[in-house]
């Protein structure tokens, strides 16, 4: 008997999920079919990548799409593009689907919700009809990068970001690539996903690279002309600026279960590390219209990274297409990169696991040290300055986490902790494991082992 | 009572036994006196900057000095520069130096072993004395570096470099650094760290690069003219050169203590954890006149890197200076990395834990797979190609060893899959875990663990 599953969502976690769902059900023997609906025209893109896109760095859009629609038709999945799930009944096991062919009923044996997540648009940033202003617009989905190449194409002038995490700073990069001055407003601090030291040698950069960097500075409202933006209000101040990037962050979109299914305290869905969600009914979920397990705050998070919609999709995927399937995704460690290039300032900024601040939020009693080195041995032509951060727990001399902020090779050094991390290790491991070292590499005490040793010291 | 260390050899792993000893000492507030002896004229200098200094890349032979003598004695430590330990009498712990001031005897309670290692010299690379032949040489000291900068500038012509392995690979880069034609000669294949397709892929850009590399090429001999070399004959041919990089390995140097202490397989001393050689007579050693216990294989090998030497050196002084210490050096995987510029060609290569062959070798029953994908997402104009390659045990599915050959960023990505070797991990772990991701530093599945999940699904 033929199974059939209907997939929500066409970017990375259900497509993870279809393929692997028809390999991982023809290696065990079984029929399944598999339809997947699409909401907009777009599918397995890299919403990480339209900053670079935006940036003028990406030659096409084309470029940002892993797998065309066609390439999903063509391994078999019947895949519905611009149709848009408008209602699922988890009972009866239908969707309701309104598409180019107008509304249809499908039923199913499983249902995989990977509806991804949403940016978060304040009241401020719409008109009195909920449509964001004109001139204002986030960057998450390729229509949204489509729009920005377009407002960039059309106004001139200075481009104001709102919103201090990685997308905001990667916008930065973009705007001071396409050679527009730059303003970022951030509510609190900048970078606040690292230390306040370490988040504050990102903001000494993109001062250093010309852009207006004001923390602490919320913004209450965006004054309006002719139905364009025309400039945004703080509570101490105005900023003239006709282009608005809204990098708030992202919500997990669940709307379409909303009270059928229990939410996480960040709104997400449940998967376990099968990415089941409802076994009863049949209903599995990943990505980032879910809640990831932190692996050492030991509760789920929010982190909508497309590293784990493809983990979390390939493991569901080949336990939904074989029950013998023993692939699980067994959480996250909040390990994350970015870089800021402009105005002659390159940094790579990393980190993995807990910050000082959330570990001692998470009522850890932590050990905090940032050490400054250099990328490659001093006397090397590409040693750059690095700075490494290192947090760990006390007692039990178990590593919480590492932050780098650095020039060229900085930041991919975060994985070996990550590593570390991944297996409980301690900060001494971090300290005396045998990491690699050359000359145009790292110092014969690698910066990262020398900053967990000062740490291990102080416990 | 205070108790006098004397340590023989004052590169990195001495000197880090002695400044460690000195600073654990005063914290377990006991009196240490540290006397060291060292042969040559220089003292912590960096062996693996020299190919680099050669080629022109470092400023002057002093920036490779880590700390200089004068620096040790401010410290506290008694340096004896240019004064040679002779002799050794353990059961009276006494040492004999030669030194600017004639012969002195010198007693201890600990003696530190540090006496490195050195190059292999073949018998046909010698005069009838002993000495080597004019116009060739070795790569190990600052008067090796000292000696190759003379040699280029007094001798034109192209170099021969005879040996396949990282410093044969280094100098090939550093004699196109300086315009030179280059022939690398090796008995058997080249860059034998790594598995052959993957050492092929070294080779194959040293060839693009303009050099020539000849494999399956022992050399049984140097031609000579006026006392000078003049050219190399193998088993099959001859090559004129009159400058010969001798790039052949190293062995540790324990000539001193011959006879006297237990020697490993490869010749080298073998101290334990803490640095012990005899813990009855106060022996110690550490770094290249010594074995390293090689954490996959559970035996020691002859790993002459300074990594290990500084950590090693620490470990040593740490429990000499303290008993109470807890620091160990808990051995080595194997580790290593380095790179190939020159050409128009940019390439990294490391390793970490054991290649297929090697693992092979050692009886186990093994998996291994290469796989080629982008250091970046491919769309990002920073991608360059990158080749992974994956070995893991067939029935437990750990991981025994990756090696990685490509562009800019492809050579420390080996550090994440060290330290899953250092944790015992599986292939799987490494395929699974939290890696960083962002399009300028790798694609959504990092290719790390593409690799590592192809060997896996092969598992």
């Amino acid at each position: 008997m033929t199974r059939r599953v209907v997939v929500v969502g066409a970017d990375a976690a259900g497509m993870s999920a279809a393929h692997q769902a028809l390999r991982a059900a023809g290696r065990a023997g079984r029929e399944l079919e598999v339809v997947a609906f699409e909401a907009t025209e777009h599918t397995s893109y890299s919403a990480c990548g339209l900053p670079y896109w935006i940036a003028g760095r990406v030659g096409s859009g084309d470029d940002l799409v892993a797998r065309t629609a066609a390439e999903h038709v063509e391994a078999g999945i019947d895949l519905r593009m611009g149709s848009r799930v408008t209602a699922v009944d988890l009972d009866a096991r239908t969707v309701t689907a309104e598409g180019p062919g107008g509304v249809e009923e499908v039923a199913y044996d499983d249902l995989v919700l990977a509806t991804g997540a949403e940016p978060v648009l304040p009241d401020w940033a719409r008109d009195d009809d909920g449509a964001v202003l004109a001139g204002a617009g986030p960057v998450k989905t390729m229509d949204d990068g489509l729009a920005w190449l377009d407002r960039l194409e059309d106004e001139d002038g200075d481009v104001l970001v709102v919103g201090g995490g990685y997308i905001g700073l990667e916008m930065v990069e973009a705007v001071l690539a396409r050679g527009r001055g730059c303003t970022l407003l951030t509510r609190s601090r900048f970078m606040h996903v690292l230390d306040p030291d370490m988040g504050q040698r990102v903001v000494a950069a993109l001062r250093r690279a010309g852009a207006v960097v004001r923390e602490d500075s919320e913004v209450t409202g965006l004054d309006v002309d002719g139905g364009r933006v025309c400039g945004a209000r703080t509570s101490g101040e105005s900023v003239s600026a006709n282009l608005v990037v809204l990098a708030l962050g992202l919500a997990p979109r669940t709307g379409l279960v909303a009270g059928q299914l229990p939410l996480g305290k960040h709104d997400g869905l449940l998967p376990d590390a099968r990415g089941r969600v409802d076994t009863g009914r049949g209903v599995w979920a990943a990505g980032d219209c879910c809640e990831v397990a932190h692996r050492l705050l030991g509760e789920p998070r929010f982190l909508p990274l497309g590293t784990h919609a493809n983990k979390h999709g390939r493991a569901l995927g080949d336990n939904l297409g074989d029950p013998s399937s023993r692939l699980t995704f067994d959480g996250a460690l909040g390990t994350a990169i970015t870089r800021f290039e402009g105005g002659g300032e390159y940094l790579e900024i990393s980190m993995t696991g807990l910050t000082e601040e959330v570990a001692t939020e998470a009522g850890l009693d932590v050990v905090a040290s940032t050490l400054e080195g250099t990328t490659s041995s001093g006397y090397m032509p590409e040693a750059e300055p690095i700075a490494v951060r290192v947090v760990a727990e006390r007692v039990s001399r178990r590593l919480l986490g590492v932050q780098v902020v650095g020039g060229h090779g900085a930041g991919k050094r975060v994985d070996a902790a990550a590593a570390v991390l991944w297996h409980g290790g301690t900060v001494d491991d971090l300290a005396w494991m045998d990491l690699s070292y050359a000359p145009p590499f790292a110092t014969a005490w690698e910066v990262l082992q020398v900053a967990a040793r000062r740490v291990a010291e102080r416990l």
